[in-house]
C-alpha cells in the first residue's frame, strides 16, 4: 500500500461548495433544510475532492455499523455448488435488509489469510463485527481474533470455537436420531459420506455416528470423506454400492451428495427405497424435487443465517449472549427411506 | 442518521500513543520501521479512539479500491434457491481474492432503493465501483446512475443497459438453437417455462422463443412465466402437462426448474425421454445428478461471474472496454432429451 493521500477536511469542502460545515454535515446526513441544487453542489463537490465523511466513526458513535464481513475458506468453484451457503447467506442477508446493512463478502484461501484480513477490516473500520464459520480443531483464528477484540458470532458448537460467542446445530444428536431411525426400519448396514475430515463439524458427525452404530451393536463403517461437491457424492456412492457387504442405507452430509447418490443408484440399477435407503442432510428444496423424493434431516438454514446475524448485531451492541444450539436437524421421512425388504437383507 | 461524531484526527491518536503523526501512518500502511510494541499500542489507542485511516481517499490516490458492490433486489428466500447466482457470484470473488478485494452485498427491495443504495455507497466511497444486474425493460436505475457517474458494469445485453458498459450472453441465440434442436428430432409441440415477465432477459428469451416457432412453422404456445423457483417449475410442468394437447418437450429458463419438472413426470408416469423431452438452462451439476442427466443450455456461469468483475476493473482503471457478450449458451445434450417416438406423436 501507499502512504496515505494528503487528506480533505470537511472545511475544504464546504469552501469549495460555497457553503457553511453545517450545511456539508446536513446533506451527508440527508436531513432537511437544503434546497436540492445546493445538496447537489456539495455531493458533487465532495465527490471531486474525494472526501467523503468517516461513515466508520459515525458508525462507531451511532453503534449502527452498516457492513458485516465474513470470510470463507472454500474454493471459488465449490461455493457456488451447494445448497447451504447461499441459504444461510440469504438468512443473514434478510437480517441486515431490514437494518440497511451490506455483507462484505470475502473467499480467502487459508485461515492465516482470513485472520489477516480481519485484522485489516476491524482497523480500518471496514466492518461492525463478523461472521467466523468452519471451524477446525484447535482453530488458529480463535488467539488472534479474540484478542483484536472484534465483534464476533462464530457458527459452531462450543468445543471448537474457544469462548467466541457461538450458536451451532447439535450435530450430534442428529446424526443419533438418524441412525436409529435407519436401525428402528430394520436396516443394519449403515454408511456414512461425511465433508472434510478436517472441519469440526465434520469430526462430530462421523464420531456421533461410529458412537451410535456401537451402542446399537451394528457394525461400524468405513467413514467417507468428501469436498461436499455432488460428483465426490456420486463417486463415493458408486464405490459404497461395490463393496462385497453393501450398505443398505446411506446418511449424506448434505443434499446435493444425497441427490448423486439417488442418480447412482438409478445408474446401477438398484432401486430406492426397495434395496437402498438414503437420508440427505440440511434438505434444501432440491430434497422435494427429485422422485422419489429425499428423506432428510431438516433444518431451516435460511433461519439460521438470520439466527447468526441477530446475534452479531446484539454483540455488536454490547448486549448480553449465551451460546446457544438452534433447533436441532429433525428428520423428514420422505420417498427415499423404507423398512429393509426381506429380499436383500 | 444521527450528526457526524466529533473527527478523531490523526494527530490526536498520535499524541495519544506517544508516537509522531508519521509513525501512525507507517503503522497504518504495515511499512517497516516500527517496533512490534509501537505498532500494537498505535492499533490499540487507534481503536479506543475509534479513528481509522480515510480508507476512501486512499483508495482514490492509488486507484485500487478494495471493495466492489452488488445489490440484489430478489427475495431473501429465492435467493438460495437458484445455483445462478451463487455460482455468479463465485465467478466475481475469484477475480476479487486474487486482488484482495472483497463484494459488499445487499438485498433491495426495490430498484428505487438499489439507486439509493448505490448513490449512498458511491459518495461515502464504500465501493469502487459496482456490478448492475437483472436489468428491466426501461431501467429506472440508467440516468440517476449515470450521472452519479460510478464506474459500473451492466450485466445485460445493450438494450436493456442504456450505454452502461455491458456483458451479456446472447439469449436470442441460445433459445433459437434450443428450439430449433427440438424441432429437429421431431417435436412439434414445443412449450417454455420462463423467468418473470417483467426481466428484460426473460422477454428477450420469450421473443426469440415466440419468433423460432413461428419461422419453423409449429404452433405457438402460451408462455408461463414463473420466479425461478423450483416449485414453480413443478406447478408449471404439472400444468403443462395436463393440457389437452400435452407438449412433448419443455426448456425451462434454469435448471432447478428443470429438475423440478423431471420430477413432475416421474410423478405422473410420463416417461423421459420416451414421453417428453426436458432441457434445463445454465447447467449448474445438479444436470448432471439427476437419472436421467438433464440435456441443458450450457454456459460457464462461474467464468461469467469473473469477466464481469475482470470489465468491471478495467472500467475503474479507467482502461478502454466494449459492450460484449461472452460464449453463446450451447447446446449439451444429455439423457433427457430424444426423438420424438411414433407412439406420442
Amino acid at each position: 500500500m501507499s502512504a496515505p493521500a494528503q487528506r480533505i477536511t470537511i472545511k475544504e469542502v464546504a469552501a469549495a461548495a460555497g457553503v457553511s460545515k453545517g450545511a456539508v454535515s446536513i446533506a451527508f446526513n440527508h436531513k432537511p433544510g437544503l434546497s436540492e441544487a445546493t445538496r447537489e453542489r456539495i455531493f458533487t463537490v465532495a465527490r471531486e475532492l474525494g472526501w467523503a465523511p468517516n461513515s466508520s466513526a459515525r458508525s462507531l458513535s451511532t453503534r449502527r455499523p452498516d457492513t458485516i464481513g465474513l470470510a470463507l475458506c472454500r474454493p471459488a468453484r465449490l461455493l457456488g455448488l451447494e445448497p447451504f451457503y447461499m441459504d444461510f447467506i440469504s438468512g443473514i442477508e434478510s437480517v441486515l435488509a431490514e437494518r440497511s446493512c451490506s455483507l462484505l463478502l470475502r473467499l480467502v484461501s487459508s485461515l492465516d489469510e482470513e485472520i489477516a484480513l480481519q485484522e485489516a477490516w476491524w482497523r480500518e473500520r471496514q466492518v461492525g463485527g463478523s461472521i467466523l464459520v468452519d471451524f477446525h480443531q484447535d482453530d488458529p483464528r480463535i488467539a488472534p481474533l479474540t484478542s483484536l477484540g472484534i465483534p464476533a458470532v462464530a457458527v459452531g458448537h462450543p468445543d471448537l470455537t474457544g469462548g467466541i460467542p457461538s450458536i451451532w446445530t447439535d450435530d450430534a444428536a442428529a446424526v443419533a436420531e438418524a441412525v436409529r431411525y435407519l436401525a428402528a426400519l430394520g436396516h443394519r448396514r449403515i454408511a456414512r459420506v461425511g465433508g472434510p475430515a478436517g472441519l469440526g463439524h465434520s469430526a462430530i458427525r462421523e464420531r456421533a455416528f461410529q458412537d451410535t452404530l456401537r451402542a446399537l451393536g451394528l457394525p461400524p463403517t468405513t467413514p467417507v470423506a468428501t469436498g461436499f461437491a455432488g460428483e465426490e457424492g456420486a463417486r463415493a456412492t458408486r464405490s459404497l454400492l461395490l463393496r462385497p457387504e453393501r450398505p443398505t442405507a446411506i446418511v449424506y452430509d448434505n443434499d446435493i451428495m444425497a441427490v448423486a447418490g439417488l442418480g447412482v443408484a438409478a445408474e446401477m440399477g438398484v432401486t430406492v427405497p426397495d434395496e437402498l435407503s438414503l437420508l440427505a442432510w440440511d434438505d434444501s428444496q432440491l430434497c422435494r424435487l427429485t422422485h422419489p423424493t429425499l428423506s432428510a434431516m431438516s433444518h431451516d438454514v435460511h433461519g439460521f443465517g438470520a439466527e447468526v446475524a441477530r446475534e452479531l448485531f446484539d454483540v455488536i451492541a454490547g448486549r448480553p449472549v449465551r451460546p446457544r444450539p438452534v433447533m436441532t436437524p429433525s428428520l423428514t421421512p420422505r420417498g427415499s427411506t423404507a423398512s429393509l425388504r426381506t429380499a436383500v437383507s
